[in-house]
C-alpha cells in the first residue's frame, strides 16, 4: 500500500501536489518522503504535520525538511522562484489564529508568493486596523484569518476594493467552538464579493491567491 | 377553553403580560380581545398580530385598536405614560429588518420609553455609522438589529459604551437564512458584553431595555 | 422611513452599491426607485426583485428597468462601460439552477465584465464538460455554479488554473435541499484553491470575479 | 510575531482590553505577560488561562499574578477601584457551573462591581430559590449561569424586576452537551426581557452588567 | 393500493390501530373510510386530518365522522368504554399549543381515559400554576404540553410525584421554531423522570398514559 | 439557453439519461420535450413532474407521455423491454410513502426489471410482515421504503439474504419532518449490509437495483 | 463555595435528592460527601461519579460507597426498602450499552424497585429478543435501552402492552455517534406510545419507572 | 452479565454474526473471546479491536487471533472458502482513509470474496483513475472509499455500469470534519443509482457487496 505521487501536476494545472500527512500513517508517510526525497526535482510542501508524527520518521530524512512548528507545514528541496510582481497582505483577527495565519503565509512562500502578516487587528480594537489599511491596500490580494463573528472579513471588504479570499478559524468556544459560526457569518458577509474557503485551510486560501496572481503576472 | 389574562402582572415585576398572537385561533383572540376591552384598565400590547388574523377579528372591537401593519403591533387603551428620562437608540442594518425594528420601537413606545430609529446604517456603508455614532451614544441603551453576518452588531459594541442589546434578524439566503448565523455572530461578537435575544425578538429587546431603564430612572 | 443610498460607493471602493430587494417594503423600494431616477447618474442593478414585487410598484417607474424574471435582476440607466479585457466562464451543472447562472451573468454585465455562461456540463455527462474545458479555459476567471453534490466544482478545479470561483445552489431535495450539501462539498473540495460564496449567491460571484479582473485590467 | 496590547481601550470605550489565553501559545503569551509587567499602568484581566499554560510560563513573572484556577482567571496589578453604588447578584443553579459562576464574579470584582454569588438554586430545589428571591432583588443587576434546561432563567426572569443576563453552561450530556439546548431554552424563554450571552461566557456576562451599571452610576 | 388496516391489534397489544392522515392521498382515504364504516365494530380514531382533506371524502361517510377542528382528529363508531378508575390532568403553557393538548385530550377520550386540561399556566404566569397544582395532583398522570423553553415542564415535575409525560410543541419563532428547542429543554431537564414525546406528539401522549392506566388499573 | 440531452448515455453507462423535472423553467421543459419527441428513438423518463409543471406544457407534447400523478413520473415513448430473470420486491411501512414507492416501482417498470409492491407492512403491524416475507424473498433485491423511525429497514434486513436498498422518506412531524430521522436510522442500522440512498429517492433505489440486476442478468 | 443538599426532597415529591458528580470538582464532592456521611438518615445515590473522581476523595469516606465501576454510581447508607410489589425489565440491545443499562439497574434497586436485565437482545438476531418477550411481559414497566438505529425500542414497543421507556445511548460511528440517530428514531418510533429520555440517561428512565409504580402500588 | 453469540445466523440469513468491539468492556470481550475460541466452528470475524483492547485480552487467547492494526479487524479460525466468482474493486481516494479502506478489504477475504484495492486515485490527480478505470470494471461490485467533498463517489458512479457502494470517510476538517459532508455529497449524487453507507463502515460495504455477489454466484 503506498502512495502514488503526482510529480507532472505542476505542468498541468499550474498547481503542485503537496503532501497533506493528517491522519497518514507513519510508515507510508516515511516511504512517500523516503521516494521524494530520490525522485523529486522541484519543491515540495507537506501541510498538518504534527510534530508527533514528525518524530515518528527516519532522522535522516527529516533532517533535510525545513519545518515550522506553529503552521505544521514543511518544505522538502526548498521553495520556488519567487515571482517578480504580485504581493499578499494576510490580515489576522489575532493571535490566536497563528496556526492558519502562517499556514497561508509559509504556503505562499513556498509558492513563490510575497506576503506580509498584518497580525492583531480585530474589529474591536478598529483603530489598529484603520492604521493599516492604506498599506495594505498595496498589495494585490487580502487574506483574512479570522474566528468567532468574524466580523473583520466584513469590515475589510468595506475598506478595500482588492479580491478579498476569508478564511475562518475554529478557535472559539460555545457557538464559536470549530468555526462554523465565523464560517457562516463570513459566507453571509454584506460586503460584496467576499470569497471563503473551509475552516483552518490556510493553504486553500494561499493556492487560491496563487491561482489569481499567477494568471495576473505569469499569464 | 379561554385564555386566563394575568391583569396585575405589571404590578408584580415591572412588565404588563402582553398578547403574543401567533399560532392563536381566531376565536380565542377575540373572545380575549373582547374581555381585555371590558376589563382592562391599562395599556394592553399585542404582538404578531398578522393582518390576516386581524380581518378575522369582530371590527367593532378592532377599531379600537391602534395597529401598525410593518411591525405587526397593536395597542388597546393607548400607552403607558413616557418615563421622563432615560432613551434608546434602535440601530438597523437596513430596510429589510424593518418589521423587527419597528416592533421593537413601538414596544418602546408602549412602555412608555423614548427611543429613536438609525436605520440603514450598515457596515457595506461605514460612514453612515460614523457620521450617527456620536448621537447614537446621547442614549442610554443601543439596541442593533441586524441580519447576514450581524458585524454591525460587533461594530456598533466597540464604538459605544452603552449596554449593547443584539436583535438577529431572520432575513436572508443560503447560511442566513432563518438568521442563525446572525444569532451566532452576535453571541461570539468580538467587543464584550454584547446580550443577544432570540432571532426577529424586538419585543423582547424593548423589555429588556425597560427593565434596564425602570431600575436606572423609576427604581 | 427611508433607505439612504450610497451614490458614491463605487467612487470609495470600486463597487457601487446595488438594490437588494427581498423582504423590502413595496412603499419603500417604490420611494427608492422614485429616488434613483432623479438622483442616480450611474447605472444601478436591482436583485432579487421579485416579479410579484415588482408589480406592486409605479408602472412609470419600473417601465424605465430593464428586468429578467428568470435572475430576479434589473438594470436602471443601463450598464458600465465594458472592460476591454478580461472574460469570465461560468459553468453550470444543469438548467435547474438557471436563476443563479444568470445573476451572475446579469451583474458581470452590469459591472462591464464580459461573461460566457456554459450551461448542463454536468459531471453526470463527463463528455460535456470535456468537450468544452478548452474553451472554458481561454477566460480569465470560472465561476462554477452547482447544487446537490457539487461534484463538478471539484473536477473543474482539477481541470483549470484560473481562479474558480464556486457559487453552490439549493436545488434538490432530501440531504440537498437548501443547498448545505452542495456549499461544504465545495468548502471540502480535494481540488486546491476554489473560493465559495454563499448559498444561490450568483451576484456575489460575479463581484468576485470583478475584483479579479478590475485590479488585473484596470488597476 | 507579538500581540498589540491596546493600552488606551478603557479610555476609548470605557471598558479595557483584556487577555483571551485560549489557543495562544506559551511563547507569545509570555511576552505579552514580560511586556504587561513593564507597561501597564492598570490592573489587567486573563480569562481562560489553564493551569497547565500557566506552568510554561516564567515563574518570575506569573509570580506577579492573582490566579484561580476554577475560573481561570488572573489578576495583574490587581483590580479597579470599587464603584460606590450598584450590585450585582450571579444566581447559579449548581456547583457544575462553577467555573464559569466564578469567571463572572472574578469579572466583576475586576471591574470594581460588587457581586454575590447565590449557588445551588435550581429549579428541582424550588424552596431554595424561594428563600433567596427577596435578597436576590436586592442587587440591580441579575446573572444567571445555568446549564441543562436552563429552566432556572425563566423561573428568576418571572420574579425580578431587574435586567437579567442569562449565561448558559457546557455541562451537561446527551442534548444538553455543549451547551445549545440551554442556550437555545434561555433564547426562548417565555419569560420578557431575558439578555443572553454565548454559552459558558461568564466574562461577557460581567461586561454586560459593567456596561449596564457604569452608565447609571458613574455616567 | 390500499390500506391494510389491522382490526385486531387493541386485542394484541391493547391499543387499537387508528388512521394517521397526514400526507394520505384522499383516494386511499375515502377507500380506507369507506371499509371501516363497513368491516369495523369498535370505534376507530383518525388524526392529522386536516380539514381540507376531509373536505375531499365523500360526505355520506364524513357525516358519521365526529370531527373536531381544532385537535384534528375524527371518531368513527364514538369512543371507548370509559375506565372506571384514572384519570389524566393536561397541562399547558399557552393556547397557542391548543391543538396539541386537545389532540391528547381527544385521544385520551377515545381511549376510554378521564382527563382535564388546564391551559394557560405558564411559568411567566407562574401564579396561575400555583393555584392549581394541588388539583392537578389529583390526577394519577400528569402531560405537560410546552413550546419555547418548555420550562413549564420542569416546574410541574418538581411540583408533583406522578408520572410526568412531556410533550414539545412547534409553535415558536427563532431558535424555538420547530420545536427543537422545547424537546432538548424537556429531555435535559433537571426535573428527575419526565419521561418525552416526539414534538406535537399529543396523540403519543395519550397512548403513553393510556398503558399506564390501563395496566395499574385494568390489568 | 437549453437543455443538451444525453442521448448515448444508455450505450455509455447502461443507464439511458432520464429529466428531472424540479425547479426546471416551463419553457426549457417544452423545448426539451417538443426536442425528444422529434429526436428520442428509446423510451425516456421525466421524474418530480409536478402537474402544475404539467399544465403549463403543450397539450399536443405532452398527450405523448403516460403520466402518474402520484408518483410524478411520465413516460415518453413507453418502457424498455423487460428484462427476462430477476424481480425487484418494494416493501413500504404504510401509505403515507406512497409516492415514493411509486417512483421506484415506475421507475424499475421503465427499465424493464419486473417489480411487486408490498404495501403497508410496518413494524407496529408486524404479522403483516412475516406473513408475507416468504414471498418477498423469492424476489432478487428488496427496496424498502419507510419514514418515521424506518425500523422497518432494520427489521427486514434481519429476515432476508437478498441485498436490501434502503429508501428513507420525509413524511413525518416533529423530528421525523424532513426525513433525516428515518436516514439517521438506515444508516445507523444494525443490520449488516444495509445500503441507503438520499430521502424520497425512489428513483435512484431503482437505478441501483438496476445496477445490480444488469449485471447479474444482462452482463 | 458549598452544595446546599434538599435532605427533604423525599418527603416533598417521592424522589430523594442525588448526586451528579459530572463537572463537580473534587474538592467541593469531598466536602458534600462528608457532610453527607454525618447529617444523612435515608441512602443516598451518586451518578456519573467517575472512578477518577473518587480516586481524588478522602477514602475514609469512600470506603462508605457501595461503588460500581460499569454505572459510576455508588450508594451511601445503602439502598431504600423494596417495594413489595411491581418490577422493571431493563431490555437492552448490546453489552456495548451495559454502562447506561446498570445506571437504569442500581437507580431502580436504590429505590427500591425490582428489576431484571435482559441484555443482547437485539434486532438483528431477533429470534432472541422472541425467546424472551413473554418473561419480558410479566414485568409493569418495560425499558429499553438502544443505541444506533434503536429499532428494538419499536420493535418492543409493538409486542408488549405495558409502559414503554426508551432510552437512547450514545455508542456508535459515523451518524451514530454521540447518540442523536437513537434518540430521533425512538421519538419518531411507528409504535405508539413510548416514552423518551435524555440519550443515556438510565437514571432518569429509573425515576420515571419509579413515579408509574409507586403511585400504582405505594399510592 | 455476558454476549449471547448467535452461532446459527449464517445459517439463517447468509451472513454469519461478527463481534463488533468499540465500547466493549475487556473482561466481557474476553468472555466472549474464551466462548468463542471453544464453541465456534466457524471463522469469526471482529471489528473495530483496538490495539489498545486487544492488549488487555488474555494472550494465550489473543495469540488465536489473525489481527492487522489498520483495519482494526481480527480473524478467528480463519476465513470462510472462496467464491469461485465475483470479485470487488474497491477504490479509494487517498491513503487517510486506508483503516476504512482496509476494514472493507479484509471483511470481504472473510467473507470469502476477492477483492483489490485501488488506493489514491482520487478526482484531483484525475489521470490516475482513468488509467484504472478498465481494470475497475472488470470487476463485478465496486466500492468507493472517500471522505472531503466524496467527488470520487460521482466521478466513478458516471465511469461505471457496476453496482457502486460509497462508503464516506470522517477524516478531514472543518466542515469535512466526522465526514457528514462527504456523506451528504454521496447521497446527493448526480450519479443515478449510488448506494451509500454509514460514515467509516468499511465493514457493512463489504457486508452488502456479498449480499449482491452470494445472490448472483451462490443462490
Amino acid at each position: 500500500m503506498s502512495v502514488i505521487f503526482d510529480y507532472l501536476r505542476h505542468h498541468r494545472i499550474g498547481l503542485p501536489e503537496s503532501v497533506y500527512c493528517e491522519g497518514k500513517d507513519a510508515n507510508i508517510l516515511n516511504d512517500l518522503l523516503a521516494e521524494l526525497v530520490q525522485k523529486a526535482s522541484h519543491p515540495v510542501l507537506f501541510t498538518r504535520l504534527a510534530s508527533r508524527q514528525l518524530s515518528l520518521l527516519d532522522p535522516a530524512l527529516t533532517g533535510l525538511l525545513d519545518y515550522d512548528e506553529i503552521s505544521l507545514t514543511a518544505y522538502l528541496n526548498g521553495v520556488f522562484p519567487q515571482l517578480e510582481k504580485g504581493s499578499v497582505a494576510i490580515v489576522a483577527a489575532g493571535t490566536s489564529d497563528l496556526g492558519v495565519t502562517l499556514e497561508a503565509g509559509r504556503t505562499l512562500s513556498y509558492l513563490g508568493i510575497r506576503n506580509t502578516v498584518y497580525a492583531d487587528v480585530g474589529v474591536a480594537g478598529f483603530w489598529r486596523l484603520q492604521e493599516r489599511i492604506e498599506e495594505i491596500n498595496t498589495h494585490n490580494v487580502v487574506i483574512v484569518v479570522a474566528g468567532m463573528d468574524a466580523a473583520l472579513a466584513s469590515v475589510v471588504g468595506g475598506m478595500t476594493d482588492r479580491p478579498v479570499i476569508a478564511v475562518p478559524t475554529s478557535i472559539g468556544y460555545g457557538v464559536a467552538k470549530g468555526g462554523t459560526a465565523a464560517l457562516n457569518s463570513m459566507l453571509a458577509s454584506c460586503a460584496s464579493g467576499l470569497m471563503v474557503t473551509n475552516i483552518d485551510n490556510g493553504y486553500g486560501a494561499a493556492c487560491a491567491a496563487f491561482r489569481i496572481l499567477r494568471n495576473q503576472y505569469a499569464g
